[in-house]
């Protein structure tokens, strides 16, 4: 009967304080009673597609949706919600940066900057046509590209990982394209906001250098970390193993990549691949993927709960959203075909489907169109579902083109 | 830039839809960042207090305090941090329950029936007769009672682990006496408001039955699960380890528990029983205790920041307060000092001081008086302050007393 929320307003004056310990341990109850609904649907629908052969992660993303807000209206996604869905994706990205080897990194450097500057070029030239042809103005068509450029590891890493391919050479190439894909979409962020705001370029470039003097920072402390022993994470008294100091450095680094304009996640990556390189590496890779299995799922089912596929009804947000869907999917795998070329035929196709999810990035920045009034209603909610789509479509993709990828290699 | 809530927002008509993504990416970032800063305060405070030797969880409540909004005021409890000290409470108890034998805590059922039952009688008829004294009404004295009575398990079972007495006598009585606590406080409440409301005691009596039924189930269900197999919990695919089945039936009973009006960590420490006669037992234990290096500290940073020191500053408050919390104390330690006799006189002490952290449960019947119109502002303070201080004077008292019970043993 009793939940420790109460205990979170021995505050106000003391009529206020009862009502809302009331409330307040109600609403614990009532989004803890979420959260678990939420896993049981993930993990259900996990279950279901993997005894149906399907990639585990769609599964998740099909059961946050069942009982999301457009099918059963079982679960709203909050704010709650959100920071379990956040700490999953920082985990996810962070284990994965502990399972690469930085030298391993810099050597498909090649193809790597290849893949994304070819795979963000392409969907942005192909974007501003489609805006164009549809008889938007050019600012409003440049959104459309930069839309459908970005690319979200997330959900490729995943599938990457659930396949353990985690050290094919496809995967350090879609690895080293995603770090500086995400570079490229905050340049390019940078410029087309300073160009609709008349900001000038002045600001851009400040933050475009910030972001990547961080990230030169974060490849230099990974040579630097190399051999170091595990008492840099485990000195403090109240540190049995690593896991709550790297946890803490983790999450900061996260939250310092996005105050300077990076994904969280990529600060995440890179913060793994720092600690790959000490000898705390094995141990947390035990550690953090214990607490993976608690909060990554929730990134996937959070994901499929804001997936409405109700918006296809429209016949002109369903044909542009399928055009652009099909347009995104087409220019990130030339990009991949093309700049990994060298990893042979499905080698280079795997990478090139790697970088099709766009997940929450080019969200992000249909949303900025949006609110600086270039998109209108249905040119958003048609980028929207087109994202979702290449969301979806990448793990089944991935499915197909890994075994003939590692067959080949 | 990019945080996944912007993906919680694909719902709502467009225009408020970017309104909403925005808001919700910003506030994903500040509450991960506000609770990051109090898993910190939480550690640092810790760390300080470990190496001048005194109880590391009142460290981390002090840290807790520290940035909280009696103090520095940088950090405010909300719905997640709530969430998150919820899910660490359950899994502390959980995680007590599995290094607890079953047949160990029947073994010491009198002594613990004793204590539970004196240490319930005697607070209630002192903080009645109090009551009286200031010349308070019947109902309003029960309610002061009430509130001295109930004894939160949570505190203690922390101090008894990073002390390594899990396995002692009075670790057991302790525990056996909390869960017989917690069915008391249930029955008396329902008592209480059922005369306080005139409902009769129909309705108490109907919620009594269903508490006490649930807690024969699980005590039934410990004897079945004597070793039965890990697959219990693994025989899903997306199950490697027993962990996600585990954590999902661990809060899923706790709500359960809580939804019959017992105390949501009485569900989990039953539960913990229960798993700790499988062959997961070992498994869990350690998978648990990574998740609680993540969740626990939130459990006693919140109540931390919840404690008002100011209020201490009205002199009314601040007598009623320390009367309060002095009869409250010495009623618990003469409850464990006669129930728990058999134990020896510091293992007697120990199971008293044990029963002395009132915590979250003091402060429900607390609220629960405001609100029936029972408490005034001045009283509600002053048990509210009484009831912190026991929560922050037991670890203190119990890392003086547990050496002596285990040399006294």
């Amino acid at each position: 009967m009793i939940l420790v929320s109460v205990l979170a307003s021995i505050a106000a004056p003391p009529s206020e304080t009862a009502v809302r310990s009331a409330a307040a341990a109600g609403e614990t109850t009532s989004v803890l009673v979420s959260l678990l609904l939420l896993l049981v649907a993930a993990k259900v629908g996990e279950e279901i597609f993997r005894r149906l052969r399907l990639p585990g992660v769609v599964g998740e993303m099909a059961g946050g949706f069942i009982v999301g807000p457009f099918a059963l209206g079982l679960f709203t996604p909050g704010e709650t919600a959100a920071v379990f869905a956040e700490i999953g994706v920082i985990i996810l990205l962070f284990t994965v940066g502990l399972e690469v080897r930085f030298d391993d990194l810099l050597a498909v450097g090649r193809p790597a900057l290849a893949t994304a500057t070819i795979g963000m070029l392409l969907p942005v030239l192909a974007g501003f046509g489609i805006g164009l042809g549809l008889g938007a103005e050019p600012a409003t068509a440049a959104f459309i590209g930069l839309a459908l450029a970005a690319t979200s590891i997330g959900i490729t890493s995943r599938v990457l990982r659930d396949r353990g391919v985690l050290d094919a050479d496809f995967t350090r190439v879609v690895l080293g394209a995603a770090v500086i894909d995400d570079i490229l979409v905050l340049v390019l962020m940078g410029v087309v906001t300073g160009i609709v705001e008349g900001d000038g370029p002045a600001a851009a470039v400040v933050i475009v250098t910030a972001a990547g003097g961080l990230l030169v920072l974060g490849l230099a402390a990974a040579r630097r970390a190399r051999g170091l022993p595990r008492t840099v994470f485990t000195w403090p008294l109240f540190a049995d193993t690593p896991l709550v100091p790297a946890f803490i450095l983790m999450v900061g680094i996260a939250l310092a990549a996005a105050a300077v304009g990076l994904a969280a996640i990529i600060g995440a990556f890179v913060f793994g691949l720092v600690v790959a390189e000490t000898e705390a590496r094995s141990e947390l890779e035990h550690e953090m993927g214990v607490l993976g299995q608690i909060f990554v799922p929730f990134f996937f089912a959070v994901t499929g709960a804001s997936v409405d596929l109700g918006a296809l009804a429209d016949p002109f947000v369903a044909f542009v959203a399928v055009t652009l869907a099909v347009v995104g999917i087409v220019t990130k795998v030339v990009g991949g075909l093309v700049g990994g070329r060298s990893l042979g035929r499905y080698g280079s196709l795997a990478v090139g489907v790697g970088m099709v999810p766009r997940g929450e990035v080019g969200v992000v920045a249909a949303t900025l169109g949006l609110s600086a009034g270039l998109l209108t209603g249905d040119l958003f909610s048609a980028v929207l579902v087109a994202v979702v789509l290449t969301t979806v479509v990448a793990p089944l993709l991935l499915g197909w083109v890994i075994p003939r990828a590692q067959a080949e290699a």
